[in-house]
């Protein structure tokens, strides 16, 4: 769903209502919205000035090694977190949150010159929030994801990923459960709200302003949730 | 689309068809089928019997370190791929592909015991064959992803992927393209058909047969395509 530029202290929740009532759609229990990150730490005011910011000991140390204005590394400079390579001034870093992703997730497209974006500081209260006005708005239980496009190992290009959930599962557990031959299914966790994130994504777009979808029909159960169940913790994985 | 069992030799095209039309589809222009590697390898008899299988040297060497019985390695019994860990019996090993999963991608569920199914021998050829025969029934130009859930570094729970690919490009590339504010987008390239892979992963499910999903209304963009474009030189990546 398209929504008007987002600034600081917006309404996001209003915006979404606003917009899917511009496009008549009729929600139903079940029901999420992918909402990309960018417009919720837009509505939040996770916008820092670059010339603000004091480049840390690393930046100071990466800039050097790679022959870069610490400037010019807006995620060391931001965040301070693990790092694990610069490729075309791109760094794969940890957050705080436990994510890794490009710059830490800083974003300094789609924001005004010499600004960059931070994630939200806590995705899944930014979806909580949102996804309790929500269901106040429109009268049923609908999940909500909060979103980003993040790189992957082992595979090319971005896909859309869930940061922040709310009023969903974000994994489903067949494990126990049995195939059509009678076999016990195992190792079969599958990431609902990554699966949900990324058919968001393949709508909402990154030129256009497109920053929402609406998913529906698929009747999700309900459930608390939360986006840090989808990160795995290191000692658990034997992928990377 | 539900299908019915799919055995060694079906014409798994025309049991797509008939589902469609089953389920009164009409098809358009850019619209994509997602079809389940599960299928695909059935119908092309990539079946082999466990007891048909002499372990290679390594399977026997984790089979030892592991404690296990070299049977219980169905990967390792069948490819020689390289290996990256063991978790409850599930190994991490690259296929001759190129992919990185779990066990290379056999799967001893969903068929009868005592047998594994292996991967298609080139996921892209199978895409390809599909895909003419599609466009030939329906008489539009529909994209084919031959799709298998993975699970993938840093995050919890399989996420459906793109294997094989024909008549559309798996990545968008927005690089060079300027966003909202005017600045250029740096490394943006999307992974739409890892996207749409997912979005169908959330109606084909485990338990139920339904190894096939129709994604429309995205009116792709055609394209040869490879699913090989989605898997990143180990050179390139900094993730890992």
């Amino acid at each position: 769903m398209g929504l008007p530029e987002v600034a600081p202290g917006d309404d996001l929740a209003r915006l979404l209502v606003e917009a899917a009532q511009r496009q008549r759609l009729v929600l139903e229990q079940g029901d999420v919205f992918v909402v990309a990150q960018k417009v919720v730490s837009k509505a939040e005011g996770r916008i820092v000035r670059l010339d603000s910011i004091k480049p840390s000991e690393r930046a100071e140390q990466w800039a050097a090694e790679y022959q870069k204005d610490p400037r010019a590394i807006p995620t060391v400079a931001v965040h301070d977190d693990v790092t694990r390579g610069v490729e075309r001034g791109v760094i794969i870093a940890k957050t705080r949150h436990g994510f890794v992703c490009a710059n830490a997730g800083v974003d300094v497209s789609n924001v005004p010159g010499g600004t960059a974006l931070l994630l939200p500081e806590n995705p899944d209260r930014s979806a909580s929030t949102l996804q309790e006005q929500l269901v106040r708005a429109f009268g049923v239980h609908v999940a909500v994801i909060i979103s980003d496009t993040f790189g992957r190992p082992w595979r090319e290009g971005l896909v859309n990923v869930a940061l922040g959930v709310a009023g969903m599962m974000p994994l489903v557990d067949y494990r126990g459960q049995r195939d059509t031959h009678g076999k016990m299914l195992q190792a079969t966790v599958i990431a609902l709200a990554d699966e949900l994130a990324a058919a968001g994504g393949l709508v909402m777009g990154k030129l256009n302003r497109v920053p929402a979808a609406v998913l529906q029909g698929l009747a999700m159960s309900q459930g608390k949730g939360s986006g840090r169940d989808l990160i795995r913790p290191a000692e658990r994985d034997l992928f990377r």
